[in-house]
């Protein structure tokens, strides 16, 4: 079955395989509008994570019961903490998105894709590929074995070999490419299919169909009483959150978000009046969307990059920016830039306030907010969602050690001290 | 409330909050016997992850909504995993333990023990500390953290730096402990009451309370056909899988699956002929379990250690060691141990084949699932639940990279070779 693809820019249709609109916009897949015109939230399955949400998602129900991996995309938790209020000056509900299968919501798109090219809904594809060297290209290559399909995984020429390991462990097929990596990610983009490879790049539609879910799973939870720590009675629970605040890189995951509540909009799940306002935030060493929001632009325009501990979501020429720009002012919100300083004192509260372990780029989404409730864009009583992309095992922490040594015969004492000063 | 404690040795029970029991063998805490006698799963709550089995834990119910961290804890993917049966010889089914805020299955016993401890059943304490510089360090630490509670983390004098980070970033107290670490683990225990510190220690009652809450999602999945991927039919699902494969360490979470079994036979929602059998796995450098088992020794006898990629299950003498003897004989089951090239080839078939990274102490499991069918123990038509206790995101894989570099301008020749190759 063909799947149909969708401009949010000019409204074009095509159900041709591609990722791009004749526009030059990117494309989203198209709901089945029955499935739409029905759906509640009575109307999610018992499936497994995100494929509960199979009537939302371009593909023919849920993968089978013995599809392995793919049953763990999804269904990460959404904590209400408290301890993080202050700090924040809101009141923050944290998205784990490190509780997947390779540690971040990257899961969530390879799943969907992974599943789409294998059930033949991709076009005449029978691989997959990625043009990462992070998180995605983990995921993508874990997907793609755990469904037995070739894996294409090109990185940028001068990658560390270290930094390769935890995505070979799976064994696909990984290339250096020397030349614009940018240039590299359209291009495969274009060709990939003439070739059987369908690529799971960062904003296509395929990967923000999946990416959709972390909003619907959000939403599901204020709306159903999951999370009944919001701000509204337990009788009456918040149909959503007042805000959603993500990291920004590419924009495909913000794009998602922003078709999810289109989604529930259109459905009549959400009132117009209770679509959450989406904030995307950006490290300030590369911040060319928070740059074009400032600035009132209507598309972005590519950067220099800085050096930022937010490596991860450094994207001088961010290939659905005009798109993310549109689901920032559509829902109003905003997005913004916050320096590494603030990324390292956000990073470090989650970890000792709230015992999360995040990586520097999913901090940027909290060191955000607090910047927003400083400049009073979002109340003290407002329930904000605060998307944790990804887990921070994966990266060294960088924190002080401190670890003085004591003799066993002397631990008592030891005991007693700590007990003492506590 | 105090907490009624039971030892499964010699049948004692108290109420005082220790470990041990006087007859020198690790205690359980007991489980409320109105709650068992009424347990079945209809009775599980729909609390997120582990609380759904708030009745067969010792707390008074859910922690509240706004507790954080504390609601991450449990709720990991059983995956139905058919592309390992053939490395396996049986129906592999992976329970995905990594899927925890601090990548392993140490996160339900630290939850379990810093609720119990925030809401006063745990004796006279205010703080918790733990003998560990591995997971079990890192998870108690955030638990803690997220609960306020004060941490003491006491790691062996000659840890590299490095590992400890991890557990820094929640800002525990660490000390040093120059000494027998396995003195220390029990020197703790004793004397961590008197200065207000409950030391959740790997085997102590509440982590292994926790700990239950694997075997629980376990058995549940099966009875209810969540996982109707088993060999039985979907109109009448197994009740439970044949068999349980475990790594085993000090024999805490080998005890707690044990409980877990006793607690569904005793009420009633096993039958005799449906307890699962538990397989418990060492890696062959460190063993004193499998060899007591092959010895057919009533308890285990310390060994001298040696080296192992499976480090951080190496315990040369396991304070549950004939705790878990117990719990493999009275349950049809064995313990074994496996090589490192066993294990090496069990995590790379998990990476590849399943598209799991996991640690190398996790895949012991796979590989002693493997000598099992090979021995003729476990049949291929078995359904068998291999718990993969730990990530494999904060280990260096040690998978070889192969990435030569390609031009961009070369790229399409590239994936026309790739295409063909497919
Ligand atoms: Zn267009
Ligand atoms: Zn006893």
């Amino acid at each position: 079955m063909p799947l149909e693809r969708v401009c949010y820019d000019c409204g074009s249709r095509t159900t041709t395989p591609v990722a791009r609109c004749d526009c030059g916009e990117p494309l989203w897949l198209a709901t089945d509008p029955s499935a739409l015109s029905t759906f509640d939230w009575d109307a999610v399955t018992d499936a497994p994570g995100m494929w509960r949400y199979a009537p939302l998602l371009p593909v023919d129900g849920v993968p089978a019961d013995d599809a392995g991996l793919l049953h763990a995309a999804g269904g990460t938790p959404l904590l209400r903490t408290p301890a993080l209020d202050d700090f924040a000056g809101a009141r923050v509900h944290v998205k784990v998105e490190g509780e997947h299968p390779t540690g971040s919501f990257k899961d969530r798109g390879s799943a969907l894709g992974v599943a789409a090219v294998a059930a033949g809904h991709a076009g005449d594809v029978s691989a997959v590929g990625t043009v990462s060297h992070g998180n995605m290209a983990m995921s993508t290559a874990a997907f793609a074995a755990a469904a037995d399909l070739p894996c294409l995984v090109l990185v940028p020429a001068d990658v560390p070999e270290a930094r390769l390991e935890v995505v070979a462990q799976f064994d696909p097929t990984v290339r250096r490419v020397a030349g614009d990596y940018g240039r590299l990610y359209e291009r495969t983009l274009d060709v990939g299919p003439d070739h059987g490879v369908a690529f799971l790049n960062s904003d296509v539609p395929l990967r923000t169909a999946g990416q959709k879910t972390t909003t619907l799973e959000i939403c599901e939870a204020f709306a159903t009483g999951a999370d009944t720590a919001s701000s509204a009675t337990a009788s009456t629970p918040a149909s959503a959150p007042d805000a959603i605040v993500f990291p920004v890189s590419s924009g495909g995951h913000a794009s998602a978000a922003w078709k999810a509540l289109r989604e529930l909009r259109e459905s009549g799940v959400l009132d117009a009046a209770d679509v959450p306002s989406l904030y995307l935030v950006q490290a300030a060493a590369c911040a060319p969307i928070a740059e074009a929001f400032e600035a009132d632009a209507e598309d972005v325009t590519p950067v220099e990059e800085d050096e930022t501990i937010a490596y991860s979501i450094a994207n001088p020429d961010p290939p659905s920016g005009k798109r993310a720009l549109a689901a920032a002012r559509d829902t109003g919100g905003a997005v913004l830039a916050v320096d590494d300083d603030a990324i390292r004192t956000a990073q470090r509260e989650l970890a000792t306030e709230a015992g999360l372990s995040v990586e520097a780029a999913s901090a940027v989404a909290l060191a955000g907010l607090q910047e927003l409730t400083t400049r009073g864009t979002v109340d003290a009583s407002d329930d904000v969602a605060v998307v944790a992309t990804g887990t921070g095992l994966k990266e060294a922490t960088g924190a002080t050690v401190e670890a003085p040594t004591v003799d066993l015969a002397d631990v008592d004492d030891e005991l007693a001290a700590f007990g003492d000063a506590k």
